[in-house]
């Protein structure tokens, strides 16, 4: 569903960056066990994607890059940047001569404090976006279907409820000029051979879609939509058996939780004086 | 070189993978400032590389793992395993259906013990690697110029001495059908904004082939040349301010050092009973 209220927002100088709304894409490809990632072009006119894993080790977090190097002003965005390490993302945005437009989140964050507010005081342009089912604050705000461009290249948003109501992935598109093979960002709703019950929408991605989730803590750091349907040690379960699992974790309270949800409920910010964040 | 000693170790049942000399490739392309990996193939014939990027926390140590998915055996490689890490990656091998051919080290490590010893325990077949300029043992010897093949992927071989003499990085290769942009295994010779005296081989290199260091202390997971000849806070810099950088750092003494430096000088095993280990 096209967000107009999220379009009015808006105040970026770039034509090309919006979020609007597509049809999911469902079929299913025989690619390969994938590679790790892509996209380079040898096009002049084609999209380029610049992309970087980042890692914040106390919370084991992942933070991706990801910018159309091909469009004039470079436009750029975070995904699950983490209060502490903004520093070190926005010099590496400088330094690769980018121009950072959106600061998203895949979801209400409980281990860690969202970067998206402290990028907001930094450079007050940058759009901070969540989904609508979060029930979050944000500039911006996402629902199943939407695309959200920077240049020519885009993200789709698919809903990932279960790690909580809100988790949305993000996928890089489906066409000509889209990086291919495609990468989902999947924040917590899917670890690298860990879990969250969230196959039904992306287990239906290409098999060689490249997996990018929030965190890891045994050292991964990309997997593939057909590695997961076959090794998860949740996911490949029936969902009997993954209820067991689930409900014998005996996982710990998160030591952040108390801290981090309220302060990511308002996009990284405790205090706010508007509305937007 | 051709290094006829390790031709006739080898016991692979590959025809391709095999060490053998070239000519070293000193053009530099004013290639876009790059972006991250690559290398998926349309053509079925064309090689197609699977690559991961593994994390060890307690050293912040970077594995890789390289394969030829096209050839019919799936030869890869790892590049700096970890003995504490090295089940983890032998499971991701298995999984992937690849068949592990070399285990080869950058240099002799002084901040943790090499996998490779470990993993010639558990895979006899594989052959470790490291330079004839280390002094320390193994299966195959490399010196500048060889090439390294799994499948029809091929590393190069260029010394950077510096960190420790016989430091050498790793180069994908430069052909029609191999990876591009590029991709450099630097080892501790170089790392993402840190250093290693040895920008006159790698900085000869297209401005965007990627480096993939042996650590990376701030999270970052990959940088490019034309990055760090910007940006690199000590190789940006003349000779003699980089040396007083150098001898200025006050670093404390490597608490693995003693461990780790005799255990990888006879790869990973600290007793053995044969030369090859």
């Amino acid at each position: 569903m096209l967000r107009f209220r999220c379009i009015q927002l808006f105040t970026s100088p770039f034509e090309a960056p919006f979020i609007q709304s597509f049809k999911p894409h469902t079929s299913i490809s025989c690619a390969q066990m994938g590679s790790y990632s892509t996209t380079s072009s040898s096009s002049q006119n084609s999209p380029k994607l610049v992309f970087r894993q980042l890692f914040e080790k106390e919370s084991s977090t992942y933070t991706y890059l990801l910018a159309d190097t091909s469009h004039p002003q470079k436009p750029a965005l975070l995904i699950d940047p983490v209060d502490k390490t903004v520093d070190r993302d926005l010099a590496l945005v400088k330094e690769l001569g980018l121009k950072l437009i959106y600061a998203i989140n895949t979801h209400v964050h409980a281990d860690h404090v969202t970067g998206s507010g402290l990028i907001k005081t930094k450079f007050p342009g940058v759009k901070s976006i969540i989904s609508k089912a979060s029930n979050a604050k944000a500039d911006l705000f996402v629902e199943p279907g939407d695309k959200i461009y920077f240049g020519d290249i885009f993200l789709e948003v698919r809903a990932t409820p279960g790690h909580t109501l809100g988790c949305v992935t993000y996928v890089t598109g489906d066409g000509p000029n889209q990086p291919q093979p495609r990468m989902a960002f999947t924040g917590d709703a899917l670890l690298i051979r860990g879990c969250g019950r969230t196959d039904f929408q992306i287990f239906t991605l290409p098999k060689d879609t490249l997996l990018y989730p929030a965190h890891d803590y045994k050292g991964f750091t990309v997997s593939t939509v057909g590695e997961e349907v076959l090794y998860n040690p949740r996911l490949s379960k029936d969902k009997e058996i993954f209820k067991n699992i689930m409900q014998n974790l005996n996982l710990s309270y998160p030591k952040m939780m108390d801290v981090a949800v309220p302060a990511n409920m308002v996009c990284g910010l405790q205090e706010t004086k508007s509305e937007a964040c």
